[in-house]
Formats: structure tokens, C-alpha cells, sequence
């Protein structure tokens, strides 16, 4: 099977000009068909505040009312993904942004208001590969930003990390898929503050013992279960680190497997 | 030759909900392949107002700044598009977003800063079909707003009507193509107060005549210049008139000929 690469994207490299623009090179110049996932950094909570939407917050979570899924649509779908396409596009990358909607690539059913309302937030039911099969056979690169559909003509707010993990799962039938999500760190470190602290390797049998430990916690775990979740979907690797180690495959970053 | 409709629709159907729905609507259920392309009516201006972005002026014009390209793209690309793309796949048309950046479908050049500096605007250079036959071909419907990007990672503010007719063009050499401008009114008329006053037909020689005694004036002249550049170019049918009228084909519109 061919070998596709789905690279995950974070708000350290949109909201940095130029680390994004090392990023896009870097990520141009990576071989085989690839995919693209960013989420909108800090740009919408700027735009959102400039335009007085009071943030809503439930047990410590962001509500996404009218408001802000039209504040998030402006700044992932318009903003951010044009900008980053078009930057791919100056680096030889043929480049097509998508949300879900497009191509009905992603259709989602809008969460339960019970036991909270988190408002226009999806969760994904169906990945269709079709159109981006065909794509990424002419040699295109999908870069999708962190909304979905409801298939009724409703846009909805969607965790970045899940559409990573949901597309490689989706295409782990017909190709063996690598994926990474990219951020400012190492990968997982068992002290934060010190970079000296990797952990190199997670699997299914030191995960508990990381959580137990208090090694991961917070913004770490849902990024490990979307991990986990893919890598028990047929999804080949699974990476956790700084995109330049990443791309360069000297494994100084952390690997997910079984 | 097989044929494709091009159909571009202005602000007053996008500023009005209840006319986008049926418009999207009668769009979906035209057959064949087909295109859409949309302006961005007053979303912009009020963002930017509200954003307290101060609108310029050169010669009765208005100046891309860096400010107004930004509440432009999230305005074009992000919260209309994306919207519309949903809406269709709501009417079971499977749409895909783009600007000229995606898929590098349209590329132009920053208009000469001299004699007057119009900003981020850009006139389009050159039109690739490519990816959008393969889509096109695999019943997939591209919906272009009014953005396109000089190759180098600039997004540029580009008018819609010239973006509908520089793709018309484009396709005319592997489809039969027919170029409809939409909009509140019935047509070209003699009278603007007067929807009885309908010019049923425009060809090169009445045209003259026509902007000499003055029914074409202001808002419809480029919109002419672009008919007849479609039209100069092979392009097969042009149309300017109420979506209703043009899609049932019952003639009551204005029918521009060589």
C-alpha cells in the first residue's frame, strides 16, 4: 500500500508569521500524497473579543453559540486556511482548502444539548474519501481546518485533533497511513518544563501508568486518544512532536503504537 | 460538445436568507455541470465597520488595504462560502469552496500601484481547468468567491463578475458554456424603475447605441464588458436577469450576442 502522511497543525505555529512559513516549506517539500489539518490558533478569540461576543464557558469548556461558529468560520475556513493555502501554493504545493462541507467530505451530527449545550459543535459520524482520493491522485494536498457539517446546511465546530485522527482512520483501508500531530514541544515529556524529558515510546501498556503518574494530563490526553483511537484503527504510525524532527524521521519526538 | 453553466449571483441574493435558500434550491436541482460564483455583498462593509476598519476611497473607488483584504477573505472565503457550500450539500449538490488560490485555479497580478493604488486587487492572469474538470467530471460543483492569489502567497480581492466570465472563457474551449449574471432585476432595462422596460437582447451593434442615450450606465457597464468579453471568446450564451426567469429559460431576461 502507498504510504500517506496526515499532519496535524497547532495554534504555536498559525498564530508565529514566521514559524508558519518555515512550517509550509518544510511541509511542501515533504515526498507523496499528505494531508494537511489545521486548527485557528488564537486569531478567533482575537477577532471575538474585537467584536465584544462575551466567550461562554461550561465546565471549563467554550460554548460555541451563533456568534462565535460565525467568528470560527470566518477565521479557520477564510483567514487561516486561504492563507495557508496560498502559501503552499508560492512552495509548488497544489493545495485545496476544505472544511467538511466541501465535498461532503466530513458530515457530522451536532452534540447532545444534555447534559450540556455546548452549542454548534459536531461530532463526526462519516469520513468520505472519495473526492479526496481522486485529489490526492492528481497529485493535490487537502488542508482541512476544524469544521464539519450536518448534511442539513449547518456548519459545525470541530476538534482539530478528531479530524486528524478521523481521516487517517478513514483512510487506513487504502493506504498506510502516518500520522503527526505538530506543535511546539518535544512530544510528551515527563516534566514540561524540561525538553530532556521524552517519552520516546507509548504503547496501550505504559499509557495507564503516564496517566496514573500525573505524566499526562490536560491538553495532552485527548491528543492520546485520538492517537490511540487511530492507531487501533489500522492507522500505521502515529507521531507527537516537533514538526522539523518529525519530518526528519530521527525519532527524537514520541511514537504511538499498539 | 457537452455543456456547462456558469452562474454568478450578486449581493442581493446573498444579504437575504430567504433568497439564498431558494436560490440554492433552484441552483441544485439545475442539470449538468455547472459553476457558481459569488460576490460578498454587504457582509464585508459591515465587518469592517464593526471592526472600525475605515473604508478608503481613490476616484469613487475603494482601496484593498491590508486590514480590508483580511475582513474580505473571512468574509468571501470563510462565512459566505462556506455557508453556501453547506447549503448545497443540504439540496444534495456536493460542492467544493475555492478561491483562485485553491488548486491554483486562478492566478493574477496586483494591479500597478499607478496612477492610483487600488491595494490588495488582483487582475486575473491566468485560468487553470484542470482540477476542475476531474471535479466536474465526478459531479462535484466548484463555488468561487472573489479572491484569487499571485502564485507568490498573496490572496487579492478580484470581482466576481470578472472571475465568472475569465472561467467561462476558460472552459469554452471543452464545454459549450452559458455565462448567467443573476440579480434582482429582470434585466437590462431602459428604464431602472421599470421592469417593463426589459432589453431583451444586446448584440455589438446595439450596444454602442445603448450607452450613448444612456440605459447602460455605472453597475452594468463592466458587467456588459464582461458579457462581451465572454461572448468575443467563445464563450456560447451570456444572460443577465432574475435567476428564475433565466433557469426556466422562458426568455424574459437580457440575452447577450456577438
Amino acid at each position: 500500500m502507498k504510504r500517506l502522511k496526515v499532519i496535524k497543525i497547532g495554534g504555536n505555529i498559525i498564530d508565529d508569521k514566521d514559524a508558519l512559513k518555515v512550517f509550509l516549506k518544510d511541509f511542501s517539500n515533504l515526498k507523496g500524497p499528505k494531508i494537511l489539518v489545521h486548527g485557528g490558533g488564537k486569531l478567533a478569540t482575537k477577532l471575538a473579543t474585537k467584536l465584544e461576543i462575551p466567550v461562554k464557558m461550561e465546565d471549563g469548556r467554550r460554548i460555541t453559540d451563533r456568534d462565535t461558529l460565525e467568528v470560527i468560520t470566518m477565521v479557520y475556513a477564510g483567514s487561516v486556511n486561504k492563507n495557508i493555502v496560498a502559501g503552499l501554493q508560492a512552495n509548488n504545493c497544489n493545495a485545496i482548502g476544505f472544511t467538511g462541507a466541501d465535498g461532503n467530505t466530513i458530515s457530522s451530527k451536532k452534540r447532545s444539548v444534555s447534559p450540556i449545550d455546548f452549542g454548534y459543535v459536531g461530532d463526526i459520524e462519516q469520513v468520505n474519501t472519495g473526492v479526496l482520493q481522486t485529489l490526492l491522485k492528481n497529485n493535490i494536498t487537502p488542508v482541512f481546518c476544524a469544521i464539519t457539517h450536518d448534511s442539513q446546511g449547518q456548519l459545525l465546530n470541530t476538534n482539530a485533533d478528531t479530524i486528524a485522527s478521523a481521516l487517517s482512520v478513514a483512510f487506513a483501508k487504502s493506504y498506510r497511513v502516518e500520522l503527526s500531530y505538530c506543535f511546539e514541544k518535544k512530544g510528551v515529556l515527563k516534566n514540561v518544563e524540561d525538553e530532556d524529558s521524552l517519552v520516546k515510546d507509548i504503547n496501550s501498556s505504559n499509557y495507564q501508568r503516564l496517566i496514573d503518574t500525573g505524566v499526562v494530563s490536560d491538553g495532552m490526553l485527548p491528543k492520546l486518544k485520538n492517537s490511540f483511537h487511530a492507531i487501533e484503527h489500522n492507522v500505521d504510525k502515529v507521531f507527537i512532536g516537533n514538526h522539523e524532527m518529525i519530518f526528519k524521521g530521527n525519532s527524537d519526538y514520541t511514537t504511538i503504537t499498539k
